[in-house]
């Protein structure tokens, strides 16, 4: 789930990869009325302060800028040598009480410290990309009748079908592949090896990890047997899918995450949606604007799920079901009926010692039996109170 | 579940998907008495109407084909502007019992209008695919010893390695790989990006989706390792994996599954089995004719499961089980012992609101005190029984 | 698990695979001396017997190694027509026991006949491989700030990008893609369709199967919204994932097995841990060494799993956990909380007649009642116990 970003635990050395070794376009550096004339929030201290990469309070340097978004960590902002640090008002009152001398720090105040740090890194990663020789490499195998804005980079190996649109500013990595027909908003990023089958429609900004595939057909078949037993003959006839799959803006997808078409209607993921990595949308899925939903979760048929909902790991959920807006569902849990009240649900156990849950699990097939002889242990007693 | 293809929803937008902006082979039309030759049923009504696409009841124009699979639909087909419905003898005895006046339509009457529906709609679609240029696109890489058949696609980028066979009628999308000896049957269909090891068999009119894998090596290994705790030293040596993969007629794979080779002997998959994405297959497995099995589900190695059985999603099943013939078990369910009977089997909990759960698991756990506490019961009143 | 490798099941059929129906390398052959100079053990019987393949006790010819792992197919032994056996000094005291004379037999004898058997099977299937044309496909795209290894072989479509290291003796099977400054340890073999994202670390020898991501963003979003319900606007804003991945010698990465990179610091497998198919490893997620973990499992964000761990198939474990070395956690279990102590942990409840366990769940959902009338009889009881 989102709030397990393991963010509060990071440590330096992923930071060597900001250089992974190759010379790329050099790194951007801002000062913060810079920063705050695009991204907003209250300066305290020098304003003419530079910054031009970022790091946690306790490892950042006079060029970085850090942010506190948990108030336990207040103290490692006294002691941080971070050029800037990202705070909230609250945060900088606390320490003002706590009569500390603020000369030596300077701070960008804003309600929400780690959003805005998520989008000046943004930022200055864009800067560290490499540059790109040519806007469409030359093994790009590309329909004649496919549009593809100029703007838009293809890489080696990539194969474009007929009527495909690519909108400005996409990025399409190694070995993907875009069917007739689909269309990818413009800022779509398809990370190496995506595969979009014909008939989809991508919004803006979409980003797809390597080895999603969206469009496939979804698992649909009459049953067409006669007979019964060792007599049965006949086969699962295919229906075929001729839905497609729409996605909103914003929308972000996992790494060997599975998106089917719809039957006849499209599978729907509306705008802002987040699905993690070997999620399973089944067909005629609709997926509401903002939810989330981690990895290895699956979705049967038809299931429709709010806006605003967050769907932990390895759910199961079976199909035609309704989830209404702001339904969380937590890690392990099967979701077997419509859920149309906001709330937090459940079907998970913990593991415990693997003894002490065989014997609960055996418990458990025999409850009917412990209420049997509750019942008969009530009639018992009932008996003698009958007056003499 | 094939029986959650949503199908009962579909809405029109689908249809649009149709035309997928770009001009292909014309779609093809049928009069109901060309259909009748080719798929059976008997027509009620105008033998000489022809349709040309297919529709829902509600939605379908007079140059297009329904269906009705559902008795509670049987008013759409009165009010239809259908060109012709498929419909069962009982429906239409039930319209004429109505006293309906069924002048204004025409009718396949078939003992399966679903299954009917899907053959034919397979036919509208086939027609519309469009033509290819070259059979063989002059990217695909192909080893000079394997055998690909004339009438064979092979798509950009696609790799065929040494003594492969592709048969008739085979078509494999871009990025194929076909690993050396692998045969293709006759009819097949590979959609882009499916990966087939070495030495594996697959059986005519298979089709796979994006991103699957066939082949792969098992997960064996030979503990060897010596001590113990911090002094344990060692290592897991891989047991070579030397089986294959074969698979049956008519299989269909879906997206992004795995399907492992065995450790000496095959891992099979018998004729007219469906298995849907994100399925995990371990090597030695055996699926009989004609199960289906829902996605996110994982068997792993050495089970055999039955034929005509019904696997839901996210299931897991330990391995070296047998799985009788006409076996269900319910999505999410997890499977640890062999299940020798037909019947349906579950250990699925749906999520609840989480307090509730959380209380109902809290006395789970205890579920042995409260056990202890009826035997207390049970003995302090057997002593009051005691006739003074 | 590795246990469940269906070795014990083996059939013959998987040998033709062998041959794969096309002509390559040809076998190699060992006299008994030459593997124990090679693999150690002690001979029994003539020294200069020579194996070129293995089979199954029961199955393999008079150029064949067979082995014995498991006492209770010692008889086999006696009627094996191997020309040579693998087997423990117990098993061999056992049959002189019977009075055998093994005068036509010929042993190998080790500790760990089943690891023996292991490495010697792989040094015969290596020698089968087929030999490469070339060591570099004219079809690779390999930026010119790569590094690749004399030895190295890459194969047709294969996309390595800027700053790369492909060690000695690496092979990359067709489709792969490796992205800039990742590293690929000597010995490696990435398997077809294999995706490494930039800024990776993989060992030495390490094994990946098709269709695997390493390397893919970390799921996390920072949340960013005001007002409630209907009123609700604003979005999840992306966390730049800058951490990567770093994964030890010896590991073995399953088929679309998913492994993110981290937020800041890198998720790390350390060395011989092996990885079954449709895993998914969160970012900062760390796996110990030699654990393995079994297919379709998923592991969330910043969770520790310690040294020598066996994770079963279809587990999920929630994030920010902390697993000691040595613990094994039951196929289709959910871990929630820490685990920190050696031992075996269990929450999965075995599939049973479907009337049955709706029973038992229905009676789980109350139990808080059976527990309140347990409540009444005990006061009910004790008011009757007062004297009177």
């Amino acid at each position: 789930m989102p709030e397990e970003t393991g963010h509060a635990k990071v440590r330096a050395p992923g930071f060597h990869h900001f250089g992974i070794g190759v010379s790329h376009g050099d790194s951007m550096s801002f000062t913060l009325e810079q920063l705050a004339a695009r991204f907003g929030g209250r300066i305290e201290g020098d304003p003419t302060r530079r910054v031009s990469s970022f790091a946690p309070l306790d490892q950042a340097g006079p060029e970085q800028l850090a942010f506190l978004a948990n108030p336990k960590y207040l103290q490692q902002v006294e002691s941080t040598r971070a050029g800037a640090v990202l705070i909230t008002d609250e945060a900088v009152a606390e320490l003002k009480g706590r009569g500390n001398v603020l000369a030596q720090h300077a701070f960008i105040v804003t309600p929400n410290p780690y959003a805005y740090f998520a989008r000046v890194a943004q930022v200055f990663l864009a800067a560290l990309e490499p540059p790109v020789e040519s806007n469409i490499h030359p093994t790009a195998v590309i329909d004649s009748t496919a549009r593809v804005a100029a703007s838009a980079i293809i890489g080696p190996y990539v194969v474009i079908e007929a009527g495909a649109e690519i909108g400005e500013n996409v990025r399409i990595d190694a070995h993907g592949f875009v069917g007739r027909g689909t269309k990818i908003g413009a800022g779509g990023r398809l990370h190496p090896r995506v595969t979009i089958y014909h008939g989809c429609t991508i919004g803006e900004r979409v980003i797809v990890a390597s080895g999603a595939v969206i469009g496939s057909d979804g698992f649909g078949f009459a049953p067409d047997f006669v007979g019964e037993g060792e007599q049965r003959t006949g086969e699962w006839v295919k229906i075929p899918q001729v839905g497609g799959v729409r996605i909103g803006a914003d929308v972000e997808i996992g790494a060997n995450t599975a998106i089917d078409r719809g039957a006849m209607a499209d599978t729907v993921i509306e705008q802002g949606a987040k699905l993690d990595n070997l999620v399973q949308v089944a067909h005629n899925v609709r997926i509401g604007a903002y939810t989330v939903i981690a990895g290895c979760t699956g979705i049967a048929g038809s299931t429709t799920i709010g806006r605003h909902c967050m769907i932990g790991g390895a759910v199961g959920m079976a199909g035609h079901l309704k989830l209404a807006d702001h339904v969380t569902v937590t890690g392990k849990s099967g979701v077997s009926k419509s859920l149309l009240k906001p709330g937090i649900y459940t079907s998970a156990f913990p593991a415990v010692e693997h003894g002490d849950w065989n014997r609960s699990a055996a418990l458990l097939r025999n409850l009917h039996k412990l209420r049997d002889r509750i019942k008969a242990l009530e009639a018992n007693l009932q008996s003698k109170d009958v007056p003499e």
